[in-house]
């Protein structure tokens, strides 16, 4: 377990104000760690609405499981998050364990179970005593309060070394809504997947359906669009709840893709998707360097996409960042094996401002001093040009250190 | 740079005997490293044929390029090997410096520029001077001789700790044949590849098309069942040639697949080809386990396969042997990531002989301390049945440790 905070991690953490219709509390119920807390409980304004995107790991934890059978009636009164215990690859047991959480839930927040959202997080294959949740959650209850939202944040951390928050204000009929949210994960994250857990709510009044379109389209380019190790967990779960609150404020429910306002509140969620989605990579485990993978040139986006997560996944990249040094070869060797069209001769590489190649071989008006100061700065920007056609795409990740291998290779233990 | 013998390394370095019909020398050419060997020369008899595989990156290197174009002649007399170097995207120049080459290696060897085979292993994007090649090729020229193969082998090294060599004797018409091969490669090892550089060779008859097909049908399950860091390069080449020596000894010429003997001098190709590439596993850049992946009960042998080296690519089962911890849900979590049916209530993990997991939860009666105990050896065995089909596949690789980190960190400086 890292202990100290990331230097990746943003200097100042958000002010986050209630969302009205949100209310939670956390609790340190020993599910695995002693001493710090580790249950998250919110509760949700009747008329809740929930959308989601879970793992695409086809060894799905209990949870995300759960999760998929409440989404498909869209409504939500309570979240249940752990953290210490994935609930991951526990058979029966697991199943049993999220029917038992729920129900404990739903008896706290005076709801039915189907009406409860869960996570879990932590280690795989161990059993989840469920039992742990029953006088915790009834205690819960009664402390429900619309903040602090860094406590939240804190309660769902594992490896994580900062707790991830994000916050925006939208204009809907000339009233303010609030949309905010919080993320975890530090490592196995991964490229298509959801994110490891991420929870964003919002107090303006919208339908399930139109939730679950804007949700997803807002994942690409956020939290599908970060790797840290290229490892896709059995747990990644994002939600998005929204709770009405602000009808009373005189929001008129968005119910149609066709209302104006989608585009303005897609906008401001995306803000917060991105936000959320950048710290995960700050995150990353041992993570020293923040790597901004941009391809251009390619022959489409999805094309631009697999080249850039080739690049953003190779260990010889990663490294390479780690220890400061424009290996521009391995960023070649990255793109020869993603598979993708290119043109060894028409390709060409920068790092931030300054060109390594050009077609086909070294950029001969580099200065190998001016590329050494750049690649001790905290952000990496890569970018290749393959020349063949206006295919773009941009992800995000971090540097391979000897600290992702420490935290790694003593996690259980 | 490495400096100490990976403790993976074969306790006994095999003896190689001559093959007839092959002599080499090896020089410090000073290509980038400073007192120790960097350039391999081989000479082949007359009538020597040529077989190779190449990587399937769409960036190759230009004596990548060079060795397809000669290779569709089969005909092979000489053989340059840098290491230091890899002359890959170095555009036209890299182009030039490969015809440079071979030229001064054609006339060193009396023989055509379209019979020398090039290999080149080092550094990405720099120009290689292959004006550094003409005084010493004709040098080389001079000294040529059947022995010893272990000198051969160190030319021929980068980041690797030990010479690779393996070899077999196969009896054909009643006469034995030897089959000896060298290979390096210790980082940027990759599935969909042939290997980093590997040469063997044979004093049998064997027409070059032949050869072709034994050697592609021999890569599959040795140096393409090999990953170290899912890294392919731009530089892979396996080649395989035959002197035909042996003919003088009274070895008919193997011209078609029908041959009875063709499946005798396979299996002892195989052999060799098996033994190289363990060997490039077991020298994998920081290692301290070989990892061998064991797939069953897949759909078939392709999806057995993908799921073997979705095990053998995470940077999270990787760590985890590193720190000798069986934290066999981070098995789960990359079989659930390879995109291939698997049913998580059907699955089964060993660590060796322990199962550590049955349908879909943990084995009740495994005991921790002997699975840990098991975990401190040299070589670790993950087996996983999918419980669906017949399909099997294995794959090797090693773990991740801090030193690969610190081995790829600071490479070029």
């Amino acid at each position: 377990m890292s202990v100290s905070v990331s230097p990746l991690a943003p200097q100042v953490e958000p002010v986050v104000p209630p969302v009205p219709g949100v209310t939670f509390a956390t609790a340190a119920a020993g599910i695995r760690y002693k001493g710090r807390t580790d249950v998250l409980m919110a509760a949700f304004a009747r008329g809740t609405t929930v959308a989601g995107v879970t793992t695409r790991s086809l060894c799905p934890s209990a949870p995300v499981e759960w999760c998929r059978s409440v989404l498909k009636k869209g409504k939500a009164r309570g979240l249940v998050v752990n953290s210490g215990n994935a609930n991951a690859f526990t058979g029966v047991k697991g199943r049993e364990a999220t029917a038992l959480t729920a129900e404990i839930a739903a008896r706290a927040l005076g709801c039915k179970p189907g009406e409860i959202l869960l996570a879990s997080t932590g280690v795989i294959g161990e059993p989840l005593d469920a039992t742990k949740f029953d006088g915790v959650l009834q205690d819960l209850s009664g402390r429900l309060a619309p903040e602090p939202w860094s406590e939240a944040a804190r309660a769902i951390m594992t490896t994580d070394t900062f707790p991830k928050l994000a916050t925006a204000t939208v204009s809907l009929d000339g009233i303010d809504v609030a949309i905010s949210g919080m993320a975890k994960g530090a490592g196995m994250i991964a490229p298509d997947m959801a994110t490891m857990l991420s929870f964003v709510f919002t107090d303006a009044p919208i339908a399930a359906d139109l939730l679950q379109t804007m949700l997803q389209k807002g994942v690409r380019d956020t939290f599908n669009a970060v790797t840290v190790d290229g490892d896709t967990s059995t747990s990644d779960t994002l939600l998005l709840f929204a709770t009405g609150a602000a009808k009373a404020r005189g929001v008129a429910p968005l119910k149609s893709a066709d209302d104006p306002r989608v585009r303005v509140f897609r906008t401001a969620l995306q803000t917060v998707l991105a936000d959320l989605a950048e710290q995960v990579a700050r995150d990353g485990e041992g993570a020293r360097h923040l790597i901004r993978v941009n391809v251009r040139g390619a022959v489409s986006r999805k094309s631009a996409r697999r080249i850039a997560m080739s690049i953003a996944n190779s260990p010889l990249v990663k490294t390479a960042i780690a220890g400061e040094d424009a290996n521009w070869g391995r960023v070649v060797m990255a793109v020869g094996k993603a598979g993708e069209p290119a043109d060894r001769d028409r390709l060409s590489i920068s790092f931030g401002d300054i060109r390594v190649a050009a077609e086909g071989m070294r950029d001969p008006s580099y200065d190998e001093a001016e590329v050494s100061r750049y690649m001790t700065g905290a952000v990496i920007d890569i970018t290749v040009d393959l020349g063949l056609g206006t295919g773009s795409d941009r992800v995000l990740t971090c540097d391979l250190t000897k600290e992702y291998v420490a935290i790694n290779g003593d996690y259980r233990s």
